[in-house]
C-alpha cells in the first residue's frame, strides 16, 4: 500500500480508513536559535501545510500519527504528544481545496472526498533539527523549516494549530522537560538556557535557570566543550536517562 | 429531531452524523467533600458509561460537547474543556456493546453502527452538584453521581477516560483557576481548601493557601456565614469577575 491514504479517483470511497478524520503533525525543531516548524508545499501553488494524514481502520490514532511522523521524517522514538482535536465544522469546505485539487488535475465533485468536512487531530513532536531528512507529504513537493515568525500562507486553520501547538509546548516545558527532545544529544547550559527563552519568549536569569535544572537530576555532566580558550570552555552536559523524558505516546 | 443520534433500525446509518467519531463527557461534580462523576446505566445490564453521543455534519465538535451537556444536566455556560482524544482501534468493537444490544432486544448484525470502531473526543465538564437535574443518555434508564474511588463497572475505557481526565483537571488547577466551577456561588475559604485537597488528593498549609488565592485578585469578601457563633463565623467569599474563570470552550 502506498503511503497516500485514498486513490485520486474521486469514485474511490477507501473504506480502509476512518472518513472524514485526519491527523495533523506540528513539527517542531530547533536551529539557530530560532523555533522552527516544518510544513509542506502543495503542488502547483503557493499554500503549504502540517505534515498529515489518516487512520487506518485498524490503527490507534497514536499510531497513525508516529507513521506519518516517519514517513515525513524518517525519524523514530521522537517526543510526540496529542495536544488537542481541532473540529470546527467549516474549517476544511473551503476553496483552497478546491485550488489545490484544480491545480493538480484531479476530477472535482461535491462529493470527493477530500471536500467533505474532516475533523483532525493534532500532535506535535520535538525534533533534533539536525536529524531530519524532510520530505513532502500528499500532493506536495517540498518540505522546508519555517520561523514561527514568518510562516508562509497555510491552508485551513493550520496556522491556529500551530498556534495552540505553541502554546501547549509552553505550558508543559516545565512539567514534562519536554524541552531537551529539541536538542542536540550534548549541549551547554546557555544552549539549554537560550532554547527556554525561545521557546517561552522571555529572557531567564542564568543563575536561577542552572539551579532549577540540575535541581532535576537528569543531566549528566561530560567534558568542557572545546573553544580554543580553555579557561572560558563552558561544560557540556547530556541526559544521563533520557527514557525519562522520551515520554512518546 | 429526537437526542438519539441514529435510529435504532440497524439498517440506518445517519448520514447527518460524522461515523466512527463520538464524544464523551467527564462530568465532575463537588459533594460532602468527595469529587463525583455523573454516569448512567444501561437499560437492563450493570454496565455504566460516560455520557456521550455524535457530532452533526453541521455542528462543531464543541458545540457536541454543549449539546451532550445540556441534555444530561440541563445546565448551559458551565466550564467545559476538551482534554484528549481516545483512538485506540479496540477500544469499542467489544462484547459489552454487544450485550448491551442484546439485553434491550436491538437486532445485531455486524455492520450495526455501534458496533463499529469509534474514536472519541473527550471533554471534561465541572458543574455545581447541586445544580444538576441528570438526566440518562441514550439507551439508559438511569443517572448516577459516583466517587471516584468507587466507579461502577465502566463500558470500553471509560474508567481510563475518567482518570485522564481527573489528571488533566489536577494538571490545571492553578493555571486556569478551574476549581471555583464546583463550587455554589458562595463558599469559605476552608470549603476551597478542601476542594483543592480533593482534587490534588494530598493536604495543603491552609496560609498559604490563603494567601495564594487571595492574590489572585478575583475573590469578593461577602458578609460572614451565619454559623449561630458569631466570633467564629468564617468569611463568605464569592467570584468578582466570574467570566474571568468561566472560560468554557
Amino acid at each position: 500500500m502506498n503511503n497516500n491514504p485514498y486513490e485520486l479517483n474521486p469514485q474511490v470511497q477507501d473504506q480502509d480508513y476512518i472518513q472524514q478524520l485526519s491527523v495533523d503533525c506540528v513539527i517542531f525543531g530547533f536551529h539557530q536559535n530560532q523555533l522552527k516548524v516544518l510544513v509542506s508545499r502543495f503542488k502547483n501553488t503557493d499554500l503549504w501545510g502540517l505534515l498529515g494524514g489518516y487512520v487506518r481502520q485498524q490503527e490507534n490514532i497514536d499510531d497513525a500519527a508516529k507513521r506519518i511522523l516517519y514517513d515525513t521524517t524518517r525519524l523514530e522514538g521522537i517526543y510526540l504528544e496529542q495536544y488537542h482535536t481541532f473540529g470546527e465544522y467549516d474549517r476544511t469546505c473551503n476553496e483552497q481545496l478546491q485550488l489545490i485539487l484544480q491545480k493538480n488535475q484531479i476530477p472535482i465533485e461535491d462529493s470527493h472526498w477530500m471536500l467533505r468536512r474532516f475533523v483532525s487531530i493534532g500532535y506535535y513532536a520535538l525534533v533534533d533539527f539536525s536529524q531530519v531528512q524532510p520530505s513532502p507529504g500528499f500532493l506536495c513537493d517540498i518540505c522546508e523549516w519555517y520561523d514561527l515568525q514568518q510562516l508562509p500562507t497555510l491552508v485551513l486553520d493550520h496556522e491556529i494549530m500551530i498556534r495552540k501547538a505553541l502554546a501547549c509546548l509552553q505550558g508543559g516545558l516545565d512539567q514534562k522537560l519536554v524541552g531537551f527532545s529539541l536538542l542536540p544529544e550534548t549541549f551547554t547550559m546557555a544552549e539549554l538556557k537560550i532554547l527556554y527563552e525561545t521557546i517561552l519568549a522571555k529572557k531567564i536569569r542564568m543563575n536561577n535557570f542552572q539551579r532549577k535544572i540540575l535541581d532535576l537530576n537528569i543531566l549528566e555532566r561530560i567534558e568542557k566543550k572545546y573553544t580554543g580558550a580553555a579557561h572560558k570552555a563552558p561544560y557540556l552536559y547530556r541526559i544521563a536517562q533520557r527514557d525519562k523524558i522520551i515520554d512518546s505516546v
